[in-house]
């Protein structure tokens, strides 16, 4: 028995990844009773986002500014690139703090099964930006799965006449991946990647 | 490495109950990408929730009207007042539909180590509500803790020279619990409340 406009922010908020609608009802009252400190910072963040969000015309990144933050940023390593099939890999692999270069957002993956296509991703782009020179290596930092390695594989072909050093994520076990636990696809790839101890 | 507007926003999300750092980014993440799906929808709700937003000078409850929606609903039996702690009480007992009357939100509940005294809570104005006449019951719905009850206790004492009914939740086992499972204090409850085998 809420009023038409907080059911309309609860369904709003319970869309959102991770909330559902007890949650988001949660948060509405959360919001309410905290004007200040929490409903008028939110109200005004978004508002701050939905103003500049902008698609990075150089690596396809969402951000607030165009080019990103990652592609302004003078600390970067031009000569390394990684690709990413979508954003959120790319915030992902940021986050970690371990790639030192910049990115490329494909936008998907190819999938004869949803019908998706080479010119449907920002591949020709990343064949530009190859291109265009200054780049020593490009990580293809699809996802594990079949789709994922399609995708890199068509891409690495494309790449094959351009002086660059093609590398890709390993596949293995994952950190504290306990054997029992562990898909056969997983396993398999961890044998058939299986190195000497050293 | 996202912007500062994009941190802000991650914050601001991070700090809504059931989302920490990590859900508020892919909230972020997923808003940014879906902007007229998933961003304007929010940032409307929001804009329309925060500019009516009052607290209801009748029940204490929260809402984008004064009176509240409950309070102003012409099928509520006004003979009914079910007292509650908080606004989130007022939320879970109207959402179970169970209760046909109306409500008063005390604002908390009495407590000595917390310094609350029975001046911080909206009792005053509950002894006016009822001494206005027209209502039969009060349900005292306070939490089953022993502030919730102590407060219960000492609001009983309050109406006691009003003629209306006096009714509190029943205590006892929830509804699929086990004993085994049950702490000792709602075993004591359940023990003391039993009732004969009808
Ligand atoms: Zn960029
Ligand atoms: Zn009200």
């Amino acid at each position: 028995m809420a009023s038409q406009e907080i059911e309309t922010l609860a369904q709003a908020l319970a869309r959102l990844p991770g909330f559902g609608p007890r949650s988001a009802r949660r948060a509405v009252l959360h919001l309410m009773k905290r004007r200040e400190a929490a409903m008028l910072p939110l109200l005004r963040a978004l508002e701050a986002v939905n103003e500049r969000l902008s698609t990075c015309d150089m690596c396809g990144n969402v951000d607030t500014s165009n080019p990103c933050t990652v592609c302004a940023d003078p600390r970067r390593d031009v000569r390394a690139l990684c690709v990413v099939e979508e954003v959120s890999d790319l915030w992902a692999l940021d986050r970690s703090r371990l790639f030192p270069g910049k990115f490329h957002v494909l936008g998907g993956r190819l999938s004869a099964l949803e019908g998706v296509r080479p010119e449907d991703l920002s591949i020709d782009k990343l064949l530009r930006r190859v291109e265009a020179g200054g780049i020593d290596e490009v990580v293809l930092a699809m996802n594990a799965t079949l789709e994922g390695q399609t995708t890199a594989h068509y891409i690495a072909e494309r790449l094959e006449r351009f002086p660059v050093r093609l590398t890709q994520l390993a596949h293995g076990l994952p950190v504290g991946g306990e054997l029992d636990y562990l898909d056969e696809g997983t396993l398999a790839q961890a044998l058939r990647a299986r190195r000497p101890v050293s």
